[in-house]
């Protein structure tokens, strides 16, 4: 891999069309144009473990029309485009593993309108989850989706991210209205009204929301927000066994609970929390739970938690009910990811992410924990067990090709146990560059349908490519 | 409009093609192969207000490789597919407006598997939504979407379907997890696997759903079921005023309240409720609701409610706690439609089906009930108010060309109003022969995006034609 430029350091003729290209972006962006190894090399890579691909040139367009007139030159050039929220992406998303230009949204972070009748936020795709939080903090409303970094929401648009809180507020899918968004050939549109539903044609939304960058650049959303409940309590309740955890969670589910954060943590990932947080967890199988509602109806979830975790053999339950407390609790939780990365020294963590019906969960993560300790590397589990969606977290040195082979071996093997099992090859990070060839064992011919639809939508294929395609 | 054997019966070579595929479809089906005027009729029409369109055939495949076989013999004689279940739609989808084959799908009504620990079913796409509810009584799982017909799973799917349950339970959208389809050229996908959720690339089962059978046709899908909640309790509120009954709905939703349902009827729909039911509600505007959850979550909920509607000048709640009371008082809700037709006397009702943003709708529904009060026709109103979305049922006599063009021309004004507030023409009904000129008026380019995806995925454009596009 590597980029265009890189490759045909040779090719005088690609290189005369990029710097035709840069002085057009110019003339458009004046120094919101950049050609510096610095900046390039910042948007050649992700927080995952794919090796960087540098883009040729980095652009910081500040509007719909911008990015518009920006696609049309990069179409003209025949260049590719690849758009940049906050780089926290773990499949590659970003990479430019054909070279063209990095479309820098991040500083397209207006918060356009916050409607606390509608229950709805407008906002350009650079902002940032914390920041439309802290944002909200005054209006008694939240944005619940939460994957573990401080992503921009129009990147986790693009991978159709989740998190913790999924289980009661659903996916990006489930909270985006509607979007606009720029096509391959610098059209502009707008995917849906802002009706709480409609059934006016095809869900473009839907089919905008997880393409990766692939089909356009989403440069305006409108996401559902939340009251901020009355009441919100956090537990932690640790197991002597996994399946003690596991098992209270899908009859948490079961039951219809409407617990809002069910989280499992398996002994390896307490430890590691531990170590890097400084908390003193008791490092065995632990969940991690929320309830949201008003005052009885908390302290009725909590009751009817606490009788099914003993029956499954918990322990009894720490419940965090003050902020700040719930704030460490979760805080720890997202440090998940740098955790185990502080385990390693210098590694990168390849971090799985399986997702299967619940029935079959708890024998997903058992043959997976024993597959893991039958392996030479160091690997922890933490997952958003209530969606039967879950993360082994393996370091891997990345100097090291017998780890890198033996950590996609594992990778590869989880992958096809949770697809065997009528599951799914990756719940919330997307395919980017690393699923390709386990999205066609996933879902075979239908992979042909998303390869026709991104044809027919970016006929140059000039949008993220060698993303989600081979 | 008509089908094409009634406008071309001059045309022999149509008509020996016709013949030909009717011989290669008994060659298949044997005797479930129709070209009986009487069958052909009744596949001709939905509940809408549209003109009949009689198809060429019905066909009654039982299974997805019939279904896939049929479709290739259509394709190859280049014949129209439309896709058959109770025939329950109200904008036309089910017409055979450039005749053709109805793949009447109602026998593929087997419920292959309900899961009660993943809270999934998995069906064919002629079950009907009561039929399901019947068939899981025993599990303490229900499916909580309901339009007001009994209509199949697999033509909820196609438009996206909704009712009084999606302001808690959501639409079809986040409902179906999962389809089996046959495209056009006859292969067979699925769209995804059973997890509760993904993000294996392009969300394809999005794309289905709503698509009212242009870009493929479900022969399986996989739902979602729910706990039928510890407690239900409904009850009736009266208002001298309809912004009362609208504003308490819109406070509601506001404080989060997590109502299971709230349905707005006003005095005209009152009334004709009463005399379709022999039922005495007071003949005011009125919100009906429910709430759904534990002894306590639903006292709590109710007694909020009550304050709520009272600060609105709604009258003391009458609730209606045990299960024949609610029965009979949703039954009375679904009967709108019907109730509305009785009024008429063998008059049809044209039904519209806008959603805006809540904040606007107050307004939006004040102006509508102005224009029908200052119309010649006579009309009722409903809605899912809640989700913003509501109904006028506009009573029509289809001999009467004076009456069609009024009633036309509100049904336009209704819409564009709805757009003109950044709503929606259909909130859950689709798009159908009715609605087209709306689409492109609603969102512009995106229709053409819409149209894209469809050429490349039906080129020949054999599948229900003249639906959702021009």
């Amino acid at each position: 891999m590597g980029n265009l430029l890189d490759k045909k350091t040779g090719d005088a003729s690609l290189q005369d069309q990029i710097s035709a290209l840069e002085q057009n972006l110019r003339s458009l962006l004046g120094d919101r144009v950049s050609s510096g190894t610095n900046i390039r090399e910042q948007h050649g890579r992700d927080e995952g473990y794919h090796a960087p691909c540098l883009p040729d040139l980095v652009i910081f367009p500040k509007s719909t029309e911008e990015v518009s007139a920006c696609i049309k030159m990069c179409a003209a050039a025949n260049l590719p485009i690849i758009a940049w929220g906050a780089g926290t992406s773990l499949e590659g998303h970003v990479l430019a593993v054909k070279g063209g230009v990095s479309f820098d949204l991040s500083g397209m972070d207006t918060i356009v309108k916050v409607s606390a009748q509608d229950l709805t936020a407008t906002l350009e795709p650079g902002v940032r989850r914390v920041q439309l939080n802290t944002h909200l903090r005054d209006t008694g409303l939240f944005f619940p989706i939460d994957p573990g970094a401080d992503a921009t929401l129009g990147g986790m648009a693009s991978t159709r991210a989740s998190g913790t809180n999924a289980i009661k507020y659903g996916t990006m899918k489930n909270n985006v209205i509607s979007c606009t968004v720029v096509m391959a050939d610098g059209r502009i549109i707008r995917t849906a009204r802002s009706a709480s539903k409609s059934s006016a044609g095809y869900d473009l939304t839907s089919l905008i929301v997880g393409s990766e960058g692939t089909l356009g650049l989403i440069t305006e959303l409108t996401v559902r927000l939340y009251p901020i409940p009355e009441k919100i309590a956090a537990a932690v309740c640790s197991f002597a066994t996994f399946q003690g955890a596991v098992e209270t969670a899908i009859a948490t589910i079961q039951m219809g609970l409407g617990v809002a954060r069910i989280e499992f943590m398996d002994d390896h990932m307490m430890s590691a929390l531990n170590t890097f947080s400084g908390t003193d967890f008791s490092e065995q199988s632990t969940l991690f739970v929320e309830f949201h509602g008003s005052e009885i109806v908390v302290k009725e979830q909590v009751s009817l938690f606490e009788e099914i975790s003993a029956s499954f053999g918990g322990e009894e339950l720490k419940t965090a009910v003050v902020t700040e407390e719930r704030e460490a609790l979760w805080k720890a939780r997202h440090n998940a990811l740098y955790a185990t990365k502080a385990l390693g020294k210098g590694q990168e963590v390849l971090l799985t992410d399986v997702c299967v019906p619940i029935s079959r969960l708890a024998e997903c993560i058992l043959e997976t924990r024993e597959e893991l300790d039958a392996s030479s590397l160091v690997a922890t589990i933490a997952g958003h067990v209530g969606d039967g969606n879950f993360h082994a977290f393996i370091l891997v040195d990345p100097e090291s090709p017998e780890q890198i082979e033996e950590a996609e071996r594992l990778h590869e093997s989880m992958a096809r146990r949770a697809i065997s099992l009528d599951g799914t090859c990756t719940g919330e990070h997307g395919i980017g560059v690393g699923k390709r060839e386990l999205l066609v064992e996933e879902l075979g011919e239908a992979v042909d349908v998303m390869a026709a639809v991104k044809a027919v939508l970016d006929p140059k294929h000039i949008l993220n490519p060698g993303k989600i395609f081979n």
